[in-house]
């Protein structure tokens, strides 16, 4: 483990340690890792919050993200599935009601689609799946199965990309808002949502982590859990840049014109 | 079914059948899928076999690509770890052989890593995966695990795209030949090798294939699985293109300089 680095990469650390960290040093190198690797740092958010972004880009931005957020909920019930300890799955059904929310008034992936309809795509359709790329279903299918298969811990680890979201969230609203005359209070919902629900759960998340990974090789693999889903974010940028903004859409994706109200 | 696309897209039949399709107008379907997204038909092929890739294209391709050679005997140990027949299992462990050889000679895992040799790159840094683009792992990983989970019949309809592999491997040799100095029979006997191996394998699997797809809904299912398929080999060669052709080579992948002999 010292000297080479795990199977997902584990870059962002230029120096793996050599025996425990302290909870500090941790959280420290937990956070180097969102410095160095969130996809707050990818050049496609530069260019959506800039305003640069065409309509169709942002409609492709909206479809394939969507894929992401739609497993969300699954992603959070397949970790309670495993999960035997009552008050931890307790905690962490709040994620599920988040994204869910009732059955009358949604919760976040509803006011997901309320994005999708004010960027003039068929809510139906983009709820439907269809035209999200094959490289975002595989990489978010890929944290789905993260999630199902691995430790908790190094699942709780994963999710900790929470950390750094608050921020791009507040940086997306505004740069929205600037730039683009879709985004108003209903449209950008989601985010300003998540500026509240975010921090609660990180919280709980990091502290499980800072206390759970309690051994050097427990600390490397939720360090390498986190690099893991830094790349789950980063893997669909690449995907929509080279799709959209480049203009190579892969066989049976959105084309623009698609899937309109 | 019949209204609109399956879950993974079916874009390449235009009108999907109403009634279940004879043995030959099914078959003549799964090869216009073959026609219409197999990845003879990405641009970076038309880059690698013209001679236009610069040295560190080919090395980046050949790392990645390593990432689909070591996954496919694991693949097919997954398939017959849930086929009870054994004549079936007997049948079909010709292709773990063929890919891994005996523990003295390899195979076509080992004769990979000699094309990994040929131009420049250590074949420990290939065979550790390391530096592999997180996208081509999702790739990879989703067509491990469709064969893990997915009924047989769509497993073995996958693994058709063999298909269409001779001539995209016929068409390889002659290019690499023509166009690069590393290219001989020592490092291009991968390809060399799958041109006789492909054609038995695939025979079976079509039969196989075309007997038990018997229902409509069996083979809009195993033309779907065809679909996927090719779905894992498009979005590598995307990912490809977008890191190393257009270079924006995402974190934790291979840079060039790294791993050489």
């Amino acid at each position: 483990m010292a000297d080479r680095p795990r199977r997902h990469g584990d870059h962002a650390v230029k120096d793996i340690p050599s025996q425990p960290q302290s909870r500090e040093e941790f959280e420290a190198r937990l956070r180097a890792i969102g410095a160095e690797r969130y996809h707050d740092r990818h050049p496609f958010h530069a260019r959506l919050h800039g305003g640069e972004c065409t309509p169709d880009e942002v409609r492709a931005w909206v479809i394939n993200r969507w894929m992401y957020q739609s497993r969300i909920p699954m992603k959070d019930a397949a970790f309670m599935s495993r999960v035997e300890d009552p008050d931890l799955r307790r905690r962490w059904r709040k994620r599920i009601e988040d994204h869910d929310g009732g059955v009358s008034e949604g919760g976040g992936i509803r006011r997901w689609l309320a994005l999708a309809r004010a960027v003039g795509l068929d809510p139906d359709y983009v709820a439907s799946g269809q035209g999200i790329m094959p490289a975002t279903r595989f990489a978010v299918e890929a944290y789905l199965r993260f999630v199902r298969d691995m430790p908790l811990l190094d699942a709780v680890a994963a999710s900790l990309t929470e950390l750094f979201a608050p921020k791009i969230h507040a940086q997306r609203i505004e740069g929205l808002l600037t730039h683009y005359d879709f985004a108003d209070d209903t449209s950008l919902a989601y985010f300003r949502k998540r500026l509240t629900e975010a921090p609660e759960d990180v919280a709980f998340g990091l502290d499980y982590v800072l206390t759970h990974a309690d051994t050097l090789e427990k600390q490397n693999a939720a360090a390498a859990a986190l690099v893991f889903k830094t790349d789950v974010l980063w893997a669909q940028l690449d995907a929509l840049w080279h799709g959209y903004v480049e203009g190579n859409i892969p066989p049976g994706a959105w084309r623009p014109g698609e899937g309109m109200l």
